[in-house]
């Protein structure tokens, strides 16, 4: 199978054509060879699909059920709905979500939740690519007492997470991968934790944590451990390059060091904070300046209640500067890095670049969409001026998933009908 | 004329019939009677058109021309660009911004800026609704000195702009009404100030100004005139129902009880605030403790880059969230409430409700999007989780201006061409 995409506009405003054989990207600039398929993408920007490090895809059957509350009350309602969840509800949600996601120009999400075979399941069908774990908790830091381990419990989350990793790491043809995720240090036993990131060791996978998520964690810890997270989490052996760290905004400068020398990603999601009323700004700048990797994430449709990552972007550039008081911090280039090179980097995929030899997620956008002009900085544009509205089509793994806004993966009409219907089984 | 909008969906969630009638709306709810046009809107939302309160619609060619740079960069490279702008240009400007407008479910705009005769005609053309104004400079307080007067300079400024409102107030079959702009207490004498305010009165328009914008202006007020800008304004006798503060950032809690009971109203621009690095946010809870009108503005898309009003809502509602470490503050209700209503009040103009007489300013979205799905709450997904693509239809003035997204007032392909090559003109 070959595509050819001929006469796209790149980032940096030159035009190219961009062959695609067996899924990655064989050749770009003036191309001439047959292929298979072909999309005439004059008028057309091309950028590599986005790369959401930080979701938890079937919480778009959520959207809207909590809305304006102060976090206790958010969590009440929220844990409330989930307990009841069903694995047909997961199904539906995570259809919701990978139809918001192509929708919107992201061809690649990690996910942490439960009933993950259905997360897995829908993107098998959908033709995304994803890294999946099952969220395991079995305790944790939260109540800021002495630590009792359940053993039974732990056993029982760390087997489901592994054998879903048996399951599923390398499926859909290598479009699904596998993540250990033990939820976080407020909700993990320590042994928990420390037996995740030797699971992710043994099956050189993602280890994918909430870290430093609010003040109360680091605070709660604090009181518990003698510790701030990071530490914390240093004297379980479990910060590497394989760790992608979501949130990470309560980090003081030392900690953000740590994490950088382990090589930890981190996964800055704005858009949730900001709406969780979390204050403040993950500490960017310094993570930039310690050459940490750096990636971005939607969390949740219960904290955010979007999966645009183009939104998350602006968000994200948006916020670190009124935090500084400091335009030039989060700069568009750095914060379109965070969004694709540095979301393939933290989960380990060879994506997030128009590059010969990378995977073939490729997005293409309306150039003379109204928004999108004039063209004095199409990358600018991009982070402060897109909207999901003008993506138009898709390509992963080298196949065209949405072609003219038209998604060919999935049945749009049936997959909002059932989730509809799924979401108002919860409110009931 | 009559047009009949048949099952549409409230934000309420209950469905509706909506007749207009003579460009406003005669009868909401179950409607049998024939009108001269029908929109079948199952499965579309209605909501009122937004109000963009401050913009300064021309700057779209400027979008992407001065990015992650410190104010006084910014300025200058944003001021190098307009001295050299020319009528033509502010033209394919302001069509590209009604284009925009249009495409993201907005009905109204606030505009102050320069050659405003052409921004009339674009408005006067593309269909939309504003209000219009000369923005005047003569000085002011920028250079923390004593205050000279250039009696020459205000003169011919008040007089374009008095000129400005004989020409246009009440055009375009009444969708274009008149402001007077004098631009901000650092860039206008406070003469200046004083004879503008009593120019709104003689015409009785809007008084549009920016104000407290940043901290700056605060601390050159206090050394110049010795009192906040709220007070300085006070007591030049300005400050009444018909001023719209623009920015109203770096006001004190006795500021803003100052304002609220001259009945002064604000438009919060958060995009712009945090995109310049402003720091903090506008004190929202504050001005709606006090009474104090809010409204919702862009600002130019020099400092934005975007004129979508729904994401100016998220961004406004989040900031104040992140910023006061309280969720609950600036809710969907409120912050919706502040896009439409509080915008009509503010501009004076019978909108932004739909209720029966009210003026047929009506925006319809897909309520099937991926995005909007499930419809928990359509509130909440309105401001939280939409983007401009889920803008069908756009109805202002009881005519329907965009139908299934196609604008039927302007050429679209041309206003894009057009603003493209002028832009390039601007960057030479």
């Amino acid at each position: 199978m070959s595509l050819l995409i001929k006469n796209a506009t790149l980032a940096s405003g030159k035009n190219a054509d961009v062959l695609i054989e067996g899924g990655s990207i064989s050749k770009i600039g003036a191309v001439s060879s047959r292929a298979d398929e072909k999309i005439d993408a004059t008028g057309k920007i091309i950028i590599p699909g986005m790369i959401n490090t930080h979701t938890h895809a079937a919480m778009t059957l959520f959207r809207g059920i909590a809305e304006d509350m102060e976090l206790k009350g958010w969590l009440a309602a929220v844990r409330k709905a989930e307990i009841l969840v069903t694995p047909p509800q997961i199904r539906a949600g995570s259809d919701l979500a990978a139809l918001e996601m192509i929708k919107s120009g992201t061809t690649c999400f990690s996910d942490m939740y439960f009933h993950m075979d259905e997360v897995a399941a829908s993107v098998q069908d959908s033709g995304m690519r994803a890294v999946l774990g099952y969220s395991m908790v079995d305790g944790g830091n939260a109540r800021g007492t002495r630590e009792s381990v359940n053993e039974k419990k732990m056993g029982s989350e760390l087997s489901i997470a592994e054998q879903f990793v048996k399951d599923w790491h390398g499926k859909a043809g290598g479009r699904i991968t596998c993540s250990i995720p033990p939820h976080s240090i407020y909700l993990c036993s320590s042994p928990l934790i420390a037996k995740a990131a030797e699971l992710s060791k043994k099956y050189s996978c993602v280890l994918h944590m909430h870290l430093s998520e609010t003040r109360k964690e680091v605070f709660d810890c604090l009181e518990k451990t003698g510790a701030r997270p990071a530490y914390y989490l240093d004297s379980l052996g479990v910060l590497s390059q394989r760790l992608v760290a979501a949130h990470a905004v309560w980090l003081t400068k030392e900690e953000v060091k740590l994490l950088a020398s382990k090589k930890v990603s981190a996964s800055l999601n704005p858009v949730s904070n900001m709406k969780l009323a979390g204050g403040s700004a993950a500490p960017m700048p310094e993570m930039g300046q310690s050459g940490m990797n750096i990636s971005l994430g939607t969390d949740g449709s219960a904290s955010n209640n979007s999966l645009s990552m183009f939104e998350t972007m602006k968000f994200c550039a948006l916020l670190q500067k009124n935090s500084r008081w400091n335009a030039t911090v989060a700069s568009a280039e750095s914060v379109f890095s965070a969004a694709t090179v540095g979301g393939a980097r933290a989960l380990g995929i060879n994506s997030g670049e128009i590059a010969e030899g990378k995977l073939a997620d490729l997005v293409l956008l309306d150039k003379k969409a109204a928004n999108l002009v004039p063209a004095h900085s199409i990358l600018a544009n991009l982070v402060y001026s897109s909207h999901a509205g003008n993506v138009t089509d898709v390509i992963i793994d080298g196949k065209i998933v949405m072609q003219e806004r038209k998604v060919l993966t999935m049945d749009e009409e049936k997959v909002v009908q059932r989730a509809q219907k799924e979401a108002e089984g919860l409110s009931a």
